[in-house]
């Protein structure tokens, strides 16, 4: 019997790798950080994993047992890896929806599921699904051509294309500047260009994939909204967060987001849990805001996998967004996902100049000992994500210098 | 140059699987549920595995992405085993001493040292050792045969024999109970004995091992001074915990041990790091105490790995004892002890009769969000150890309460 026909579900498990062990087996597609601390947090569960890499070096790759090297784009590569997985989940949303529609065709619970997954691989239908469930998000449109640019930062311009927000956002001469995403394929800011005039607007097209228009949020910080929901409808909502971002790339995250208005933080953490309803999400959700200078909240981004902002629930929570996604993909209950500080802050690390960080990683820990960090076994490259550092406390103040000294020295800009 | 040779610390780091990453590789022996937890405990670090296992099916062969299939006791395999690590470590201290010697001569760092190590295998040299450096512990002296059995128990009866710790244990009329132990090769209860009398003590000569004598000692309750230590000499002490063991088997730790007096407390932990001081231990060093009802500690057991008297680290504690052993042999600063919360629990979960118990797993997970449960993947046999269950809070009855009922309800042995 396929392993995939089995029903996920605590009174059917599936596992069959162990003897005995009859506790499921995940699928994880992507080799990189996530898949590698969705492993570590599956360890204590008893959960084995399968993964799905592009090579034996990836982060994931170099800690899990069961690794198949392939090219996830693949769907005879990805329909082998499935035999035996009693379910499949992902690092990226990078996966072709057809493929993921196909392995569902074949009986394989694929979670979050294709038809959810797709408003995470394409910012139009996100958009689009959005506006149609009431959801405020920042003006926009698909635009076919630089003059088409300059006629939505018109209509921008004069207040038009009002989103369902209602108030409009920040009025600007002529409506620029404009930001203009493809609305698939790009992440930490690569795919994202903002433009001054429909002469600087002519590179977004030349990938042939369509562009999504936005207007320029005037925003006060960004915030993020980190929930999990599970097949049979059960949600948790973590702590709103504040999210730091440095060149487009997240560089630090506070939770709670200081000073956060209760009423804002409730209707974000309400957003969140109702996108994840209406869009039929499985796993975790990261609902990316824009906390505006008029006292709203906009949707920025999705994501459906366990992510950056959500890396200080790993020390920070009772139950960590990794342990609460294998949980969800499984239909298990989850778990608590309240703070068990009152307050965690996460600085992601970044290769710096230096290609070996251990001697700098050694000074961290002699410094700090209450120090969490977080490496991914990757090389070493300048900007390259490579690992993160969790600290938490009773002083904001403290929490943060310690985690931005540590993430300093372990990049190599700080030296004392 | 084969990479044995190279010191393990922060300012030479050997490890040489993943390109690029110059983080070291720690060789692990044995493939219990300690060594699937020492691995998770290093995914966060960076720190890789190379794994020694009976079979692929052990509790860390499950999750290591390096395994090595082999018998520990065979010296060419621990050879071959031992290349490309920068130390060895265990999960288990039956390692034969002679092999260790010999890795070291080989130039190859083992953590550890067999001259540590054979205190925690020979609980001959072990009692010597202590009595040297004037540790107290239960009267004892080697036995020949169950006529040096009773004469042993008429040396207790009359009150001789006195331990270093000067003042004696109970007196009883011909000094029986005695408690016999084979000095080497025991385990949770196994290969020890209470005998009444001589006619009684037979079977443990059977073996051909030594066998040491020890006073039944009338104690309160047992207790657990866990401690690390480095190579360079740092060292660090958890917070002494209460062992409740049910048919020679831990049950259930507290941390910390509820009512302790202070004085006791400090004495305990200081007696813990001095043994690992003057045994040169590096690494995780469990001492297993008895706390006489006259308010004594002498010592039980030693055992140099992460222990189960420590479990309750993982969510317990700023660092787990799993991620400072790991910290320990590698020469690393090793992090903060202190607990996290008021009280921590843990209860162990052992095998119950029914083989599955995936759906009781789903059921606590559902009764209690905030448990943590730790399964190792082994197939489930009755009273063995399969897992552990910790809960954590501000009030030791609800605590405790909660980490009974998910251990008891895993078990079969509460079924509402």
């Amino acid at each position: 019997m396929h392993p995939g026909k089995r029903p996920v579900n605590g009174w059917a498990p599936g596992g069959r790798y162990a003897r005995g062990v009859t506790f499921p087996v995940v699928g994880m597609v992507g080799g990189g950080q996530l898949a590698r601390m969705t492993h570590e947090s599956g360890i204590p569960l008893g959960i084995r994993f399968k993964l799905l890499s592009d090579t034996p070096q990836d982060s994931a790759a170099q800690v899990v047992n069961e690794v198949v090297i392939g090219d996830y784009r693949d769907l005879d590569t990805l329909r082998e890896f499935a035999r035996g997985c009693d379910v499949i989940t992902f690092d990226h949303e990078h996966v072709p929806t057809e493929h993921l529609r196909a392995l569902e065709a074949d009986g394989i619970p694929v979670r979050p599921g294709p038809d959810a997954l797709v408003h995470a691989q394409d910012k139009g239908v996100m958009r689009a699904k959005l506006d149609a469930i009431g959801v405020p998000c920042p003006r926009h449109r698909i635009v076919r051509d630089p003059a088409d640019v300059a006629a939505f930062a018109d209509e921008l311009g004069r207040g038009g294309h009002e989103a369902p927000s209602g108030k409009g956002g920040g009025r600007r001469a002529g409506g620029f500047p404009v930001v203009l995403k493809t609305v698939r394929g790009g992440y930490d800011g690569k795919g994202v260009w903002v433009v001054n005039s429909a002469e600087e607007a002519a590179e977004p097209f030349r990938a042939g994939v369509p562009v999504l228009a936005e207007e320029k949020v005037d925003f006060v910080r960004e915030l993020a909204a980190n929930v999990v929901r599970s097949p049979h409808g059960q949600a948790v909502a973590y702590p709103v967060v504040e999210s730091r971002q440095v060149n487009g790339v997240c560089d630090t995250v506070i939770a709670p987001a200081p000073g956060l208005d209760e009423t804002l933080a409730l209707r974000a953490e309400e957003m969140a849990l109702g996108i994840a309803k209406e869009l039929d999400v499985v796993g975790h959700l990261a609902v990316e805001l824009f906390q505006t200078r008029d006292g709203r909240v906009l949707v920025n981004e999705l994501a459906m996998r366990p992510h950056n902002s959500g890396h200080w629930t790993m020390d920070g929570a009772i139950t960590s967004q990794f342990a609460n996604h294998v949980r969800a993909v499984l239909d298990l209950p989850l778990g608590d996902p309240r703070p068990r500080a009152p307050w965690t802050v996460m600085v992601n690390v970044l290769g710096g100049d230096y290609p070996d960080m251990y001697s700098a990683y050694l000074h961290c820990m002699a410094r700090d000992p209450q120090l969490k960090i977080h490496m991914y076994g990757k090389d070493v490259k300048p900007g390259r994500k490579v690992g993160h550092v969790n600290t938490y406390g009773d002083d904001l103040d403290d929490v943060l210098e310690r985690a931005r000294h540590a993430a300093g020295y372990l990049r190599g800009t700080i030296t004392e």
